[in-house]
């Protein structure tokens, strides 16, 4: 009896350290760039109840779909979009390849380098030197063409590459979300084969999670007979505004319970958000930390939270969160 | 030491035990409702080698897209699209509510009920059809009514509802994908909408992994005030023949590894598929099996399945699943 008594001893010891452990392991901060706060107590509160079996707004895991801006939601979208600074920076090479655009705008005045001169450009002229960089090739060359940007580019005022200027905070909820089962999906006004070529190393987004605006592609085949898909300059989907909700039906088909934003480009994507049955939650980040990153939220009078967005956020109980007084630490590099 | 040997002794009768069992377990056949062959060899074999580390051709787990047809490739598609049925099974609901149509063209044929009259409806008549029942509800309210009807609708040859009329082979290849760390997705010429409603019970797809023949929908706020996607006749994706590498590319944003059709408006997907590196597994669906479903294979010439694109699976070494051979039954009903 001895033998089977030490043996249950020793199950006894393991199990209670079993048990001293476990909840230690449950205690480890999943936000640990956030400060405690309304936002941070929103977005684990969210993710508690709504995996919970036993409580009243568990969600299933096929409906566990969360949404993410990407400009300023999830990284830097200052002093420029990155996708503006890559098809500016794109415009030489385009222009080596096709000598002719060389003095003819807007091309001209991007190659002349001349800032005052290139922030009058106007849409039309935008639209022209986005045909430019982001049609004509195949989308495995378009990948390659921004890879290779991506690599060498760098902020001007960070003065490091654009993947690096992530939001480790934001990073640290996509994992949660995940980790609990969610499917975490860009839903951007940026394009989508651009964002694609990176989300899933900078921020486990896998390709088909990306919803952006989106060109079309036209299938045909190269000399070799080999087929192909190219970039076509033709809308498809302009993913901003009321586009957001638009894009969400056309590549997910299902209402999103989470949504996260930063600016009016936003606003519809979290009102539909909100429209759905059981727990919801709608979040915006609000840019107010000119010393670690930018301020341009409502008070700064520019940028795209504006005071109207500020007071539907209030009217309709969205969590706004706070740079400066949110977030511990901001950019991935910190850590 | 009586007792420690004793327990050794269980401990290596368990171990014998499993061991034993693993074999067999392993051996269970995934596509039990196939006959043996080459269809079936091709099947296993591909997903053996590419879920195999040491393989050469291994696949990573991100990289397992698998892309389907349905009509006529997992579902039956004869003698109509079951989209095409439920659109003119639709227009009574629809001329109820806007009476005047009665007397209008083509709505006033399809009424009668005249199926000679009804077969000669041109290609105009029919898009005036299909805007009228699948345009102008929101997407809920189109979800519902597709709901509604596939409850109570029969085939008129099986007198079955047509989610029953599914190919039990083509489920088990499905699971046996997804068991394996494959995504499976629809790429079907059919409505994206429509085969969303059911996808996810049918055939384990889920929403977000059909691709089909989009329309755009147009975000609006309700009378309440409640945001609303309403489905607007605007055709954004048709999605057949090079539309469907088009569609691939728009909602998935890679290439698949294995796709599986039935007619030429597949032909492109299996191209496009094929031209990826490394291993890749094309099929074709052959309808020869007049007797238990359809044939209209190239040799009744009529249907989809060409005698070129019999001639091109030959060449490409695309593998023709003969579904009156390779197939030991057919339908989910039969099991």
């Amino acid at each position: 009896m001895k033998r089977k008594t030490g043996l249950l001893v020793m199950l006894a010891m393991i199990a209670f350290v079993i048990l001293a452990i476990s909840p230690v392991l449950a205690q480890t901060d999943p936000l640990p760039s956030w400060n405690d706060g309304p936002a941070k107590k929103a977005i684990i509160d969210f993710v508690q109840v709504t995996t919970d079996k036993s409580n009243p707004k568990f969600i299933p895991p096929e409906a566990r779909i969360a949404t993410f801006d990407q400009d300023g939601t999830t990284w830097v979208e200052q002093p420029m979009y990155t996708q503006v600074m890559y098809c500016l920076e794109r415009v030489p090479t385009v222009v080596k390849a096709k000598p002719e655009l060389a003095k003819v705008e807007p091309f001209k005045t991007v190659m002349s380098g001349n800032r005052e001169a290139m922030a009058k450009l106007t849409m039309p002229d935008l639209e022209k030197i986005l045909a430019a960089t982001l049609t004509g090739m195949t989308v495995q060359e378009f990948g390659t063409q921004v890879k290779d940007w991506l690599a060498t580019a760098k902020h001007p005022r960070f003065k490091r590459p654009y993947t690096e200027l992530v939001y480790q905070p934001m990073l640290e909820v996509m994992k949660l979300f995940r980790d609990n089962g969610y499917k975490t999906y860009f839903v951007t006004g940026g394009g989508q084969d651009f964002v694609r070529v990176y989300s899933e190393q900078v921020y486990g987004v896998p390709p088909e999670q990306v919803v952006g605006t989106a060109g079309g592609t036209q299938f045909s085949y190269n000399k070799a007979g080999k087929p192909i898909l190219t970039k076509v300059p033709k809308l498809l989907l302009n993913d901003d505004k009321a586009g957001k909700p638009e894009g969400i039906h056309l590549v997910i088909g299902r209402r999103p319970v989470a949504a996260f934003g930063n600016s009016i480009g936003d606003k519809q994507m979290l009102e539909y958000t909100q429209a759905g049955d059981g727990a919801r939650l709608m979040m915006l980040v609000h840019h107010d930390d000119a010393t670690r990153e930018y301020a341009y939220g409502p008070k700064s009078k520019v940028g795209t939270f504006t005071e109207a967005l500020m007071a539907e956020a209030k009217k309709k109980g969205w969590t706004v969160i706070s740079m400066k007084n949110d977030w511990k630490s901001i950019f991935v590099f910190e850590q």
